[in-house]
């Protein structure tokens, strides 16, 4: 059994803490006023938007050391849905590695609309979470948590392809913001 | 009804021909022995290899004016599968499209294997092309091309898309190199 603790109560994650849950894993859930809650858990989920993610690691990137963290933004410009907002050869989940560079980073949750981890399915497919890193027993431990509470996970590489990943999710926000599909559809993985 | 020509008889040239067939449109399916033949289609699908497209372009640009020009590639380094090979905020339709400034190009196919095409499904789901380009009423055109055919087809928004287009379609063939997902499988779209 996993403790995980999850930084941000917005849907992805609530989301991300009832798959938890349903695994049988126990979840601290921190809000945005529990700065003086210290970190718990093991698996650390940074469940808050990208702009938030600095401030996060500048409060609480001590604690952090020795844990798995979990990256799952999507740094797009919201202004113009046009553009992410990182270098186009890096990626969010490279950024926050740099800065945590005693943590075990992962880029996870970025593809998944919320709705499709709440439902533990996309359309008539299980929901498959991408998971990118550079630790491959960091990928394991996550992927064994979400694969007990009831979704697919697949390892997608190294933290490098972090930036296809957040192409994806970039992508898919896109076709959701365009009404192309709904928030609870979008890129399903048959494998 | 269209008439489609399609450059290179490989799996995914084949596959694309079958399916404007199935439609009821023409096709005229040009091999690489075939360069003295005039290209006769108003759509024509550039189902070459990435480093195939430049010599395509230097050998048939002109008569490529004022037409509909679709790209499918993916321009990866297959020697290293970690990497794209065009610059991190390009992509190989910007280079064709810029190559091509009389024709109207398009991003389309890439993220598609061609097993997905040929049964016109993936797992469970009706395959979907994910089509960008500048240019609606081209775009409209492949859609209506492909629905004919019996599959989906999504516009996924301005040529400058494509480069979100081209890593998922990186991120793809990494999962089936490394047999995440099978070559009849990859990413689905739940509409």
């Amino acid at each position: 059994m996993a403790h995980l603790s999850i930084l941000g109560t917005g849907n992805m994650g609530q989301a991300i803490a009832a798959v938890a849950g349903n695994g049988g894993h126990t979840v601290q859930l921190l809000g945005e006023n529990d700065t003086a809650t210290q970190i718990s858990g093991d698996v650390v989920v940074l469940a808050v938007p990208y702009p938030a993610v600095s401030d996060v690691i500048a409060q609480r990137g001590e604690s952090l050391a020795g844990k798995i963290v979990v990256d799952i933004t999507n740094p797009l410009n919201f202004e113009t849905f046009d553009s992410l907002v990182v270098a186009a050869d890096s990626s969010a989940a490279a950024e926050i590695a740099a800065a945590l560079p005693q943590s075990r980073v992962l880029k996870a949750f970025n593809t998944t609309f919320a709705g499709t981890l709440a439902a533990g399915t996309v359309g008539p497919l299980t929901t498959t979470v991408l998971i990118a890193g550079d630790d491959a027993d960091a990928k394991s431990a996550l992927a064994g948590i979400l694969t007990s509470g009831g979704l697919n996970a697949i390892d997608a590489g190294a933290l490098k392809r972090a930036r296809e990943l957040e192409a994806l999710g970039f992508l898919q926000l896109t076709l959701a913001a365009n009404e192309k599909v709904s928030w609870t559809g979008g890129f399903g993985v048959i494998a």
